[in-house]
C-alpha cells in the first residue's frame, strides 16, 4: 500500500486513561484554549475544570470539552480533591496570588511566563511550593522547542568549545502590550533559551531602549548581559521592525551557529574560528583563519507545548519537583526585573542578586542527558 | 548597431589635463594602491609623488606609474611647490604627524581613516587646517556609497518621517588588529554613516564587548548611542561571526529601512509602522498597525572612492574648505574614542563632549541638497 | 482602547441565514473536512449533509456539524428538495459519475479539482450543466489566491506589457500519487492558473519526464506549451526534490514578475526589460537594457477557498451560471490529458483540440474587472 | 607575527623559467585579456605573441608584456618555431580556420568555446589534431570551477546514487548576441558540466524558445535531454530574465545536490530521497520518505581559468593529448546543434548522431581519479 509520510494532522485526540492524573486550566485568553487543545490529545492527563471569569468562553469551550466542568470559581476547582494540578493562563498581575492558593490547596501548579511580576514573588512561590512539595513550573515554551534543544546539545557535547558571545534578535511589527515594556513581554523567550543553554545566571544585565510609540511603554530595547565566564550577550527586543526576526548567533572558540527560529533550517552549523598561536621565535603571536562546512542538521518536528505540558504531567506522576524549571522561571523574572530598571535608569548597570539554590539547580542541567 | 550595456572595465586611464592638480600619495599598505588607482582614472588629478618607506614597492609602483616620482622621504614631496595636497594612506599611529607636517607646508591633506588616534589630536589638525586654510578631509568612504546616499535622501525627503531608532550589524570573520580595538576598526564606518544620515552627534556612549581571542584587544562590541533627539542606536562590531553581515535598520514612524551593504538590493523600504490614536470616548489610546509595499529602489551604480576623491580634488580647485567632512571625521574619533573608553570601563556610560563648531558643521548637512 | 491587528482566527463560526442555501458535502477524505469546515464560516450556505462510504468518518463529523445529517448514500441526497447544491472531495475516477447524477437531479455542483479524468468526460460534464442550467465549478482554488489576483491585475492593467514567456517550478518531495502521473497531480495547479493570467488556450502541448521511484508513474515532468499569442511556457513538476518550490517567472516587454508561493514576498514586481531600437544610420538594430526598481507590493491575507465557496454560493443565489470556470476546468483537463500523452509518448507534440466555446469563454475574461 | 588570511591578490607575476613553453595569444576582445593575464602568473608558460587585427589594441597590451611580439599576421606567430602553442580567443566563425592553421603548422591549440560553428567542423579539427598529435583543448572553463567539480566528486564517489535527473537555469538581463540564439551563448556552460558529469552523451534533444526582441535570435530556450542511462536533463537558458540565476539540481536516489554558481554555498547536498519498498503482504509497493541534514560543503578558492591553462601547458610538457577535453568540445558542439536545430523545428526531437570515439573518450572519464 502506498504510504507516504503523512502531513494530516490526527483528528483523534487521545482518550484519557483511567487513572489519569485530573487537571484544571484557568484562563481562557490567548494562550488557555491552546493548553486545551493539547492537554486533550495527552492520555495521562483529564481536564476536570475550566475556569475564567467570562461566561460566554466558559460555555464555549465546555461545549468543545464536554467532560470538563466549568466555573467562575477557583475555589470550588481547588476543593475537588481529583484535581491534582492546576494550569494558569491569566494576566501576569494575577499570577502569584492564583498560584499562591493552588500551592496553598496543595495541588501542583503551572504559571505562563512570566511567572511573576517580581523576584520577590517569585521567589515567595518558590518557597512556597518546596514547603508544600508541589511542582512549580513556568510556560517557558522554547526550552522545549527542536531547535533551541538541538542547540543545546550541541553546547553540551562540547561541539561549539567555549562559547565567546551571543547575539540575538527578537523583533516584529506589534503587538504592544498596554501595560508592560518589551522587556517583560518578549524578553523571557531570550533569556529562558539563555539560562537553558548556559546553565548559567548573568552577572550584570543593562538595557538602552525607547518608548517610541506609547510613551512609558518602552517597545524596543537592546540589553547586554555579561556572565561569570566571560560570555557576553547582547539581545534586541522589538516590537518596531520591517520584518520579523527570530535569530540567535553563538559565536563558539570551536564552531559558530546560527539559530533561526522562523526559517525553514533553523539551526546551522558553521565550522569556522580563529586559532590563536603562542609567540615563538619572533616573540610575536599569530592568527589562523578556519572556514570549513556549513551544516543544517535534521531537526525534529513536534509541538514544544505538547512535551512541555507531558513533562509537567509525567512529573507529578513520577513524584519530581523539576526544581530546574522553578530556578529557570525565577531566573528569567530577575533579568527581566533587572533590564526593565536599567532601561529605566538610562542603561545603569544592575547586577543581579543570585540565590545560591537558582545557581545550583541551573547548573544541575549542565551536562545532564536531556529530554 | 548591437550595443548592449558593457560590463567590461574601461581600460584607458583619463590624461591628466595640463592643469591638473598636483598630488602626492604616502602609504603603499593595503588602501594606497587603490588610492593610486582611482587617482589614474581622475583628469584633473596628477600624482607627482609617491612616498613610502619600503623601497621594494616604491619600486613596484613606479613601473605602473611611470610619471610620478618616488621617494622614502616626506620632506621631498612637501617641498615640492607643484604638490597641491597630500593623501596619507599610513597606520593610524602615524596620522597626526604626518597630516600637521603637510598643513604646515601649506598643502591640503586627505587622511585615510580615523583621522587620528585621540579627539584632542584630531581637534588639533581641524585647528591647523582652519588656521592655514587648507582642507582637511578624512577618508570615510561609506559617506560616498550609492546605498548610503541612497538613504540619505529618503530621510531628508522624510519618507521615514521621524526616525526612532537605528539597529546595525558588521561583522565578519577576521582580521584581527594587533593593536586596536574592533571599535576602532570597523566603528569609522557606522559612526560615519550615521553621523551624516543624522546629522547629530550622540549624547552618550556605551560599549561592552570582549576580548575573544588575543587579551587587551576587543574582537566584539555591542556600542549603544543615544541623540538629544531621541534616537537610540545600537550598533554591533565583530571580527567573529559565521557569516559576514552589513546591515543597518532604521526604524521610522512613517517607513522602515534595511540598508544591506552586501545585498543585491543594498536598500530596501518598507511602507510599514503604528499608529497612535489618542483616547476618545473611553479614555483609552488605540494603536493600528500598517503594513505596505516594499520597494528595492534601482541604486546607482559607481566606485564610492572614485566620487570620495573627485569631490577632494574639485574641493581644492574650487577653493572650498570641506568643513563637513572635517567634523563629520572629528565626530567620529570622538565616538570611537568614547566607545573605546566605555568598554575598558565595562559598559560605563560616556557623555560626549561637543564642540559647538561641530555640531554647527554637522548639523548644516541637515537638508542640503546632497552631491 | 489598544486593538492592535489581530492574528487570532474568529472562532465563531457564523450561524446559517433562515434563507441559507442548502448544501451537501460528498467525501471526507484530505480536503472535504477544509470544505465542511469553510462551509461552516458562510453565512449564506447551510451543510445539511455530509456523505461519505466510511460510517466512522460520519460518526466523527457529525458530531462537529451537529446540524447537519450524514449517509453513506447518495440518493438520499439528492433526493432532498432543500439540497441545492452539491460539492464533491472524491477521487478524480468518480468525479464524472457523482456529478452527472447531481446534475440530472437538477442541482448545481462543485468538483474538486481535476474535474474529470478525460476531456471527453469534462465535456460531458460541461453539456449536461448546460442543458440542465445548473451551475458546474471546479475546485481551482488557485485562481482565487491573493497572489495569483494580484499578478492578473498587473497583467489586465498592462503593466507587463507583452509577456514573451513564462517559467514555472512546482516541486517538492512527495507525495507520490499511487495511480496518476506527477502532471495529474501537480499540473491543474499551474495550468489553472496560467489560463486564469492568459486567457488563452496553449496550442501545443509537450512532456518529457521521468518516473524514477514507481514504474509506470512519472514523478517528475518537463511541459512545455506554445500559444497562439507567441507566449511560449515552461512548467516542472516534481515530486523529488531537493526543497519545496513554487515559483513562476512572467517575463513582459515592460516589466517582469516573479510569483513565489511560499516566500514572505510571494509577488516581486522587476521594472526590467530590454529596449530594441530599430536601425538607423547605417542599418543596424541597436538594445538597451533598462534595471529599474523592484516592488513588492502588499497582497491581501484571505483564504482562498472561503472566497472560492463564497463565490460558488452567491452565484446559485443570484442565478449565475460561472461559465467562466466551466471553461477554465475543461481546459486544464484538455492540458493535463495532452501532457500525459506527451510524455507517454516521448516528448511528441501534441496539438490541444480547442471548442470554440470554451475559448470565448476564457476570453471573456481578459480585462474584465476582477472579484 | 599577526598573519591573517590575506584576501589581496598576489601582485607579483611569476617570472617565466628558462625553459618556459612558449604560447602565443591570438584575439584580444573580451577574453583575451583574461588569458593574457592569467598566462603571466604561471611560471611554464611564456607569452611569446599576442596577435590582433586591431593595431591600438596590440598597442596596449603590447606595453603591459613588454616581452612579448605583437603582430597582426597570424603567418609570422606560426613560423616562430618556438611557440609551441596558440591560444585562440576570436570569434566563433573564425575558430575553424585559425586552428586548422595551428595545428597544420605543427602546433598545439586551445580554442575558445564553442570549439567550432558546426560539429562537423570539430570532427575535422579533432582529426586534424589526431592526425598532427598535437592537442586539441577548448575552454570549456566550468569544468575547472571548484563547485563544479566539488560535484563531480560527490557523484563519483556515489554520493548521490543514481540520478534520476537534472534541472537547471543559466538566466540573466543580457546581453543579447548579434548572430547567434541563446542556445549557442549560454549552452555551452551546461551542457559542458553535464557532459564532465554525467561523461555521458545525451541521446535526444528538445528546445522550445522564442525570439522576443529581435526576430531570428532566439533569447530564450528550455532545452529538454534524455540520455541512454534513462536521465533527463531540463535546461532553461535566457537572456531575459528579472534577476541573474545560475542554478542545477541534480536529483538521485540517495541525495539531491543544488548548485548555485553565484552563491555564497554554492553546493548544498541535501539527504533527502525516497524509499520504494516491494510488494509484501498485501500485493501493493510501499514508499517512504527520508529528510536527513543538509550540507554546505567547504568549496576551494581558485580561478578555474589558471587551472585550466595551467592544464593545457602541463599536457604540453608531458606530453599528454587531452583527448578527454576535446570529446568534450566535441559534444558540446554536438548538442548545441541539436538543440538549435530543434528549436528552428518548433521543438521536434533531434537524435544526436555519436561517434564511438567521443562516447569512448567521455566515458573514460568516469571514475577517474580528478585532477
Amino acid at each position: 500500500m502506498l504510504k507516504p509520510t503523512s502531513s494530516i494532522t490526527e483528528e483523534h485526540a487521545a482518550l484519557p486513561a483511567t487513572d489519569a492524573t485530573g487537571i484544571a486550566v484557568v484562563g481562557l485568553g490567548y494562550w488557555g484554549p491552546n493548553l486545551l487543545r493539547v492537554l486533550g490529545d495527552n492520555a495521562d492527563a483529564e481536564v476536570r475544570w475550566i475556569c475564567d471569569l467570562d461566561r460566554d468562553r466558559l460555555a464555549k469551550y465546555r461545549r468543545r470539552h464536554p467532560s470538563a466542568r466549568v466555573t467562575t470559581r477557583l475555589d470550588r476547582v481547588l476543593s475537588d480533591p481529583d484535581v491534582e494540578a492546576v494550569i494558569i493562563a491569566t494576566p501576569v498581575h494575577t499570577h502569584y496570588n492564583l498560584a499562591a492558593q493552588v500551592l496553598v490547596a496543595g495541588k501542583h501548579v503551572f504559571v505562563e511566563k512570566p511567572l511573576a511580576p517580581s523576584s520577590e514573588l517569585a521567589d515567595d512561590l518558590a518557597e512556597l511550593a518546596s514547603e508544600r512539595d508541589r511542582i512549580l513550573m513556568c510556560g517557558h515554551t522554547f526550552v522545549y522547542s527542536p531547535p533551541v534543544r538541538a542547540v543545546k546539545r550541541m553546547i553540551e557535547a562540547g561541539t561549539l568549545g567555549d562559547i565567546y558571545f551571543i547575539s540575538s534578535s527578537r523583533v516584529n511589527l506589534g503587538l504592544h502590550q498596554r501595560d508592560v515594556s518589551v522587556i517583560w513581554d518578549l524578553g523571557p523567550h531570550d533569556f529562558s533559551i539563555l539560562l537553558y543553554w548556559l546553565s548559567e545566571l548573568p552577572t550584570t544585565v543593562r538595557a538602552v531602549g525607547r518608548d517610541s510609540i506609547v510613551k512609558g511603554i518602552a517597545d524596543v530595547a537592546f540589553v547586554t548581559m555579561t556572565f561569570a565566564s566571560g560570555i557576553v550577550a547582547n539581545v534586541e527586543l522589538s516590537w518596531l521592525a520591517p520584518s520579523k526576526l527570530r535569530r540567535t548567533v553563538l559565536v563558539g572558540s570551536e564552531r559558530m551557529v546560527i539559530y533561526d527560529d522562523g526559517a525553514s533550517e533553523p539551526v546551522r552549523l558553521f565550522d569556522r574560528g580563529v586559532v590563536y598561536h603562542d609567540p615563538e621565535t619572533f616573540g610575536e603571536y599569530h592568527l589562523s583563519y578556519r572556514s570549513g562546512d556549513i551544516l543544517s542538521p535534521k531537526i525534529e518536528s513536534y509541538e514544544p507545548l505538547g512535551l512541555e505540558l507531558s513533562d509537567f504531567i509525567s512529573a507529578i506522576r513520577t513524584d519530581q519537583r523539576m526544581e530546574f524549571h522553578t530556578a529557570l522561571a525565577r531566573s528569567v523574572v530577575r533579568i527581566v526585573e533587572a533590564a526593565d530598571r536599567s532601561l529605566r535608569a538610562g542603561g545603569r548597570e544592575v547586577a543581579l542578586t543570585d540565590h545560591a539554590d537558582i545557581s545550583d539547580q541551573l547548573f544541575a542541567r549542565r551536562g545532564l542527558a536531556l529530554a
